[in-house]
């Protein structure tokens, strides 16, 4: 064990929870010298008792003794929850720190959080670093996608060592890259995670229709998804879904799925990623979708007064009819999939333009193809759709995707046309269609919308036909005037 | 005209750009003598002299003149931009004040602004009322809804004069009430916006199936619109479809709608309802696709882009089909719109729960049928539901309200699927069903979500048998551990 004042830890963590632990465990096996803090002493005597072995720790009892600990320019690795307890750590290690030095905020931080930590911190000419960690607790020991916002002379003091400990996609490349300055990464992270809700609803829709439509027990379901599996929708999610419901509940012998409440909970950043993408004016129905379709499963008040509510009694398919719509599920259910994975990069778009971070989007598909949640052979066509075309301006019009949907297209119909007459609630699904349909459309219905704002509310309408902002007097003679001068 | 500093002024209204004056005048019209004062006082001058006449106004060149001209307890309305402007005009006249004075904001300020806003005025002994005013310009002037939200001694105070001015409802109740405490007012006004923009989108979307399913021109479609609001859909914004349907443009001779440009615009309060809706936990899905489907209509560049995207090319039903389609429209439209309420109203009482604010939920109904945007007979059968059982879990579990719902599922779930397959889109139809499907489902695939999210994040779940929090060890033996002790 090296002397805490020596200053030769390559890397420090302070926060030794798990995801602190797992990461620092990780950094360790990676043969850097990891300085490890916590805030109660055990968890940081703990870590170095049962995980010494497997590279080199240097505890530290106090932040001063772990400063100390670090090379220069040093690098601290902030492992704590977000919110409050981030700012307090923060503060705390501010004051003894010197110009150069990199702050990097590992939790799930608010964007908002960090640019305000960022440039808090640059004033004192301190590096602040918000990097998304996605991948959990196994993640954090073997592999994590990760995704660092930042300046420039940070990364390149960091992106080594990340870069050591990052998930390797199947190609060898880390799962991390320099993603932008400041909240960028934790941007990123944040809507990777409301991509992740809308692809957790949307195999959530697919499995109740394949057992409400289709009639197929969740041990059958779970054969249709381990077969999706080894197609184009091969991903971590769907292989996982084939996992749970193949898996029989010890108890009661049933399958496993049936046996688990269905109240879906949630911590948060699903909620986030809708709420900022409405202040950026892009829409995100797919993953409100799926925020709301949570809470409501969870609202048993409202689910309970609504029980008995009539509904239709269909029947499943018969054998072939079910192994046919089987087939248009899979079809619904990768163009609902592309739909709602161009909405997420529409926003990463437009925040990059909002707060100028110059994201390149096809590097978050790169970054997200292994150690993240939504993990998928798919990325790897998001990155060439985005590579190919930097200024693609949504993935629906990459001429790839843009097959596929089209090709999917009368099957994702008959999908969400069925559903609805079973009964089903496809709240994703049909959202997802809803935006194929409203996008396409040459004449959107908005026409009216905006001329009945002119009608109660004077807020003006543009014309088809020629330039300029018009207000007709409803109220007197309906003549149109020019409003704009 | 009154000396200014006479002090006989009942009420004052500060800031007299449209919407300040029209309520000045309204006063003024109901014989109350009404302080009138603005930062720049050529408008003060102008409204003297152009509307003197119609009542007494006494004008006042600074805010201490208009504060000197008020009746104790003074009454002072603010009509200013929302945001900063208000917390410079409040800033400005707090110190002019005395303890038990009265701040009204009929802005559209966000209600946790008016919160914070009352509070600091709270510890001067000022109240402070946060009023939610409904009507626009002509509502101003005529009798708008106004949701007052604020101190029962101060609702005792201001009470009469805004019953006086409010819109009357069709059996002569005043379009106003105490909503309840600080925030209670402004946050029931921005629900209402909220369910207007449900409201209109549901509208656009019935139009644009009317035309593209059923095949039916503006005028015709306006007929349509005509004959429904002589029925249970009879409300403004019906009725305003069908003024603005059978509008033919004067330039081009062709309908109206037709000439205007399909970019629905906003303001921002839909905005804030979903996200404030997440905030609390309530599924708003009928609001939040309003919401993105204004955004998407504006986004040229995301429509150009999916320009050409393929989608089915169906003719329009014939004449008879068409007739039937058209009826089972209005059933869908009645059916949404029920759901679309019952998620403002679940959202109401969230937030009445969360704040204290004891809201009556059927007196909200009340103060809605007139003056307001979305005024409906509607609204005196969810009166008479909340009057009925205060305690109502959601709109949607009223017998008449089930009932007429159950009715119309048939027809509800027909025009989904026919607007899907003929590529309508029809964001806002499918999101009421899917929120009906969803709340009335036995099991809902939420289980698979949260068994997925144990598998992957160690999240834990309850069981369906039996009480407790589970943990499956998917990595081990998956065996079953307890983890709530």
């Amino acid at each position: 064990m090296s002397d805490a004042m020596s200053g030769t830890a390559q890397i420090g963590v302070t926060g030794l929870a798990v995801m602190g632990r797992n990461l620092a465990r990780n950094l360790a096996r990676h043969g850097h010298t990891v300085a490890v803090h916590n805030r109660t002493g055990a968890r940081t005597k703990a870590l170095v008792e049962e995980f010494g072995k497997e590279g080199d720790f240097v505890p530290a009892g106090t932040p001063r003794e772990f400063v100390a600990a670090l090379e220069r320019p040093r690098r601290l690795v902030v492992m704590v929850k977000a919110g409050e307890a981030t700012d307090a750590v923060v503060g705390e290690f501010a004051p003894l720190l010197e110009p150069g030095d990199i702050v990097v905020d590992g939790g799930n931080a608010h964007f908002s959080d960090t640019r305000r930590r960022e440039e808090a911190l640059r004033e004192r000419g301190v590096h602040f670093v918000g990097a998304g960690v996605s991948g959990g607790e196994e993640g954090a020991l073997h592999g994590p996608s990760i995704m660092p916002g930042g300046s420039d002379e940070a990364y390149a003091a960091l992106g080594p060592l990340l870069e050591d400990i990052a998930a390797k996609a199947h190609d060898g490349a880390p799962c991390t890259a320099h993603i932008g300055p400041d909240g960028a990464g934790h941007f990123v992270k944040m809507v990777h995670n409301g991509i992740e809700y809308a692809d957790m609803q949307l195999i959530a829709e697919a499995y109740d229709m394949l057992r409400a439509v289709a009639g197929y027990a969740p041990a059958r379901a779970a054969e249709v998804f381990r077969t999706w599996n080894t197609g184009r929708l091969d991903s971590y999610l769907v292989g996982i879904t084939a996992e749970v419901l193949a898996h029989t509940d010890a108890a009661t012998g049933r399958p496993f799925v049936d046996a688990v409440a269905d109240a879906a909970e949630q911590k948060g950043t699903g909620r986030w990623t809708v709420q900022t993408a409405l202040d950026l004016g892009v829409p995100v129905s797919g993953i409100a979708e799926a925020v709301f379709a949570r809470s409501l499963s969870g609202h048993t008040g409202l689910r309970e007064a609504a029980t008995g509510l009539p509904g239709p009694h269909r029947p499943p398919l018969g054998e072939r009819d079910a192994a046919h719509f089987a087939d248009q599920v899979e079809q619904a259910l990768y163009a609902s999939k592309i739909t709602s994975y161009a909405q997420g990069w529409n926003m990463m778009r437009a925040a990059s333009e909002e707060y100028g971070w110059n994201i390149d989007l096809g590097t978050v598909a790169a970054v997200w193809r292994g150690g993240c949640i939504i993990r998928a052979a798919f990325l790897d066509r998001v990155r060439a759709a985005y590579d190919a075309d930097p200024a693609l301006p949504t993935l629906l019009a990459d001429a790839e995707f843009a097959g596929e949907t089209g090709a999917a297209q009368e099957a994702w119909r008959a999908v969400v046309a069925t559903a609805v007459r079973y009964g089903v609630p496809v709240p994703g699904l049909s959202a997802a269609l809803a935006s194929y349909d409203a996008l396409r459309a040459d004449r959107l219905p908005a026409a009216l919308t905006q001329a009945q704002r002119d009608y109660f509310g004077a807020h003006a309408y543009r014309r088809t036909d020629r330039p300029g902002v018009y207000h007709t007097l409803w109220g007197q003679d309906r003549s149109e005037v020019r409003t704009d001068g």
